[in-house]
């Protein structure tokens, strides 16, 4: 599937590495990243910040505990978590196989 | 809830019309809007396009009838809809209760 298609089943574009989360590219125009990143059991991303965009993540299957700025919580499907420009988050680990829809806007 | 709380439980933020459909807002910046759309059975959202900001739709619940440019279909759960800028795009009716992630990147 072309990564601009216009409608995508996102559970079929999950995709998931052995070694480390994965990132998978959905949409990209200047104004606006939307992705999934793909965690096995026990994988992480690391604490960082975006300056100047505003990014979210969506929890769409899964468990994994996250962090946004002093905050670490543990968040499943249907949760919104928000990471304004210069906010640092991350996740800390993943509890299950976990995918987790991602956009960010402006587009790094 | 303050709509910028940084963590939100979609599904306790859904809200519901009789009378239209509704919209809730999540989180808004200069650069993105991140909100839910939430449809009885039955309920539509006009046909309309963004002039320069990108959108998308992710369905978290139930079941609607989406039109993006040329294009009719159902969606469901976990099916991401996109409408660059410009594309016309909206909802002929929802056919369950249906609750939709939206965002816009730059916000209107």
């Amino acid at each position: 599937m072309e990564p601009q298609e216009l409608v995508q089943r996102l559970h079929d574009r999950a995709v998931f590495r052995a070694d480390t989360m994965a990132k998978v590219d959905c949409f990209r125009s200047e104004h606006l990243l939307v992705g999934l990143n793909c965690f096995e059991p026990g994988q992480s991303q690391a604490v960082h910040a975006h300056a100047g965009a505003d990014k979210f993540y969506v929890v769409l299957s899964g468990k994994a505990n996250f962090v946004v700025g002093e905050r670490t919580f543990a968040a499943g499907p249907g949760d919104l978590i928000l990471a304004p420009a210069g906010v640092p988050h991350g996740v800390t680990h993943a509890e299950t196989r976990t995918v987790v829809l991602v956009a960010i806007a402006p587009a790094p």
